[in-house]
């Protein structure tokens, strides 16, 4: 294989074969392929796409550049979750402990926030003592003694897209469908699990700001799973608002507790109880993703989901104390309130820019090595549709420097709209995705 | 700047400007920006082009990233020529001593063949002795005493494109437009001269074979140079077979040798007179390009061409013995004839891979550091439209090792096409390129 032909061929749109794509990957990883020829290739793949079986070759080079973890020892179908990101997406730490309670495993592997989006394991590691860092066994049997765990990317994972991943941040190859497809089903497909569940975001605070978008990466990232034998559903859910109220790692640890504890926050549960009833589903304790939705709901309100967050909390060296006790986190120094300066109803967030705002915070990071202050962000107190009175709250901002508050606070009520009409509230979660094609969704009433 | 933002600003079309372009090139040259940024960059620009006010702005940068040779000092235009390349292009060789010896100073820096193409260096250095690697100083008093100057390359020139050609070469991003003519142009702009003549080649043994792509980069070609205040004169000259008779270094240099002594090489004189005859008169030193092509004639007839050749090898170190008696040049061991397997007419050649053989047989380079056998190479003896008996001598192939030659020998068939019907002769000259576009040429019937 000579690596300019396979650039070549993909820059003049061609097909590459299991061969070519094997040798031109497994060169970068070992380091004889250069940088500068896999960039070049990202750029071709971008502007000229891959087929759905390359893609699918694609990722399953990159699953077998690393360990494929194998968790067939352990009793039941082991489903887990993955989310394109968002602006305040704290769906994983409710939806884990919850569909653990209702008696499907959930091993799961989840990043680091960046850029405007948040991470789970940021939110994880603002429980003092939790590990998010275990090495393979140890995932293995946390997963097989309390039936969830919650760790981050090992070393062992996917190697070839790590370093791949690296590079597209730098050379502005990162928005495309099979490189991202590829990306992530690589991952996914290591963890050991049975089957898998979607959630890509569509709206102005997601990575994929259009539908279709969402959509043709929902239907390439379902693809692959079905051309690995993993069975796949995915949801194309909103994100034209950040996701519940808080945004912030410890902020949003704090809301999870709350709704883990009964509250109702509608636009988060009812994502979190869809995703959660289609897992149970896929994990064979539910004939429908309806009924596995109710099965979620009942283990919410009966506090199963709750202990068994306890529980993962606990194994994992979480402080459980303050997981009980919110109230003893140590607050951020500085808390400004941004208020509405005419009445009227919010029609609108400029969510990126809300997340980028988090991340100036203190919540956030630009670059990879930055540190994140767990207690920093915001909480907002209006939604999309909520009716506003001039003076009315419309948002709190925690944060360590004063003077980065102030500056926030003013960026802040430009991020929301404010106009004279009541406007209609858009779905939550827009339509349902699997091998069969995309249908719309609607979220039984029975929930 | 943010170089990702310039990757990313190109990829979607954007047109950059001069300031992001700069830093962005000036950042690679002194290696601040990374090889697979710039790569990645050259995939976009590949794929989304560069606007005609770009393309001059990219081409002025990398002219400015190396000296700019002034010749101001020496009297009259100067005027140099660029060819795009290809098989048995040996125009150079006879044109800079035939237009000095008309009174036009001739400074010509050239390259060495790659690929399929050969290079005027790789001609001039089998003149045993002849010195290619001139200082700029030196440069400076050849053309000054002489009226003409032949070196490769100097370090001093255009640094920001050497670097960046080598990496084009090895991630797929030659064949750009834009990437072509700011390298040609950069480089030409540098050499201190006040007009240009571009020979751009068609045809299947062109770098750009299709007509409208040849037209496309001449029109770049010229834009650039209007931009910088160079006047460009363009043609489109063909390449649809071999240029000339011989192709292979010293060969070359024989034909070459033979025509400056009178023989007339048709389509091979045909374009040396037309380019001459533009240069002269882009040189102030005749009224139109018609008229000089009668003194490019006179000046080969006369034998001053000759004369003009003889002394700028002595001046660079070469042996005129051997100029004046080509005989005395060594022959390759091994001397292979191809006849014709039936009669009927040459109807075409496989240009590009009769070019490929010649480098088979030793007389080109498929990476930049092989070494050029001078004596090996081909000598057609049929040309399109000329009638062929069953084993007339299609060509002779010339090489040290007996094994190439004889699998060469089976390959040069399969190139040559033989029909029974005649064939109508393209021209050699397709179209002339200036500031006002494209129009038809027809070369004066006197000469």
């Amino acid at each position: 294989m000579n690596p300019v032909e396979v650039i070549r061929k993909k820059r003049d749109g061609g097909v590459l074969t299991r061969d070519e794509l094997e040798q031109f990957v497994a060169g970068y990883v070992e380091g004889r392929i250069p940088e500068y020829q896999m960039s070049a290739f990202l750029m071709a793949v971008y502007f000229k796409g891959m087929g759905p079986e390359e893609t699918s070759t694609f990722a399953d080079i990159m699953l077998h550049s690393g360990t494929v973890v194998d968790l067939s020892g352990i009793p039941g179908r082991k489903v887990d979750k993955h989310s394109t990101g968002g602006v305040g997406d704290k769906v994983s730490l409710i939806l884990a402990p919850m569909v653990a309670a209702c008696g499907v495993p959930v091993p799961m592997i989840s990043g680091r926030g960046l850029g405007h989006t948040g991470g789970t394991l940021d939110k994880l590691e603002s429980i003092p003592g939790f590990r998010t860092s275990l090495e393979i066994e140890e995932y293995r049997s946390v997963v097989r003694d309390i039936g969830l765990v919650l760790i981050g990317q090992t070393s062992e994972i996917a190697p070839a897209d790590r370093k791949m991943y690296a590079l597209r941040d730098v050379t502005a190859t990162v928005e495309s469908i099979p490189l991202i497809a590829g990306s992530i089903m690589s991952k996914k497909l290591a963890e050991g699990i049975d089957a898998l569940v979607l959630d890509v975001k569509t709206g102005n605070g997601a990575f994929m700001r259009s539908y279709d978008e969402s959509v043709a990466l929902a239907r390439a990232l379902v693809a692959i799973g079905k051309s690995a034998g993993m069975e796949v559903l995915g949801f194309i859910t909103d994100m034209d608002q950040p996701l519940g109220t808080a945004i912030g790692n410890w902020l949003e640890v704090a809301e999870c507790i709350d709704c883990m504890r009964g509250k109702n926050v509608p636009d988060l549960m009812e994502v979190t109880y869809v995703l959660g009833g289609a897992m149970v589903h896929l994990g064979g304790k539910a004939s429908s993703i309806a009924e596995g939705i109710t099965q979620c709901r009942s283990a919410i309100w009966s506090g199963k989901a709750y202990e068994k967050f306890i529980s993962v909390v606990e194994r994992q060296g979480g402080d459980t104390a303050v997981i009980r006790d919110p109230a003893r986190y140590p607050p951020a120094r500085y808390r400004t309130e941004v208020r509405a300066k005419t009445a009227g109803y919010v029609t609108g967030f400029s969510t990126t820019k809300i997340g980028f705002l988090s991340g100036s915070l203190g919540a956030g990071r630009i670059r990879v090595e930055d540190i994140v202050d767990p207690r920093a962000g915001i909480v907002l107190s209006k939604k999309i549709g909520d009716r506003v009175e001039k003076n009315d709250l419309l948002a709190i901002l925690y944060s360590d420097t004063a003077d980065t508050t102030e500056h926030a606070a003013d960026g802040f009520a430009w991020c929301v709209s404010i106009g004279p009409e009541p406007v209609t509230r858009r779905p939550v979660i827009h339509a349902l995705v699997d091998g069969d094609g995309v249908r719309e969704w609607k979220t039984p009433e029975t929930y």
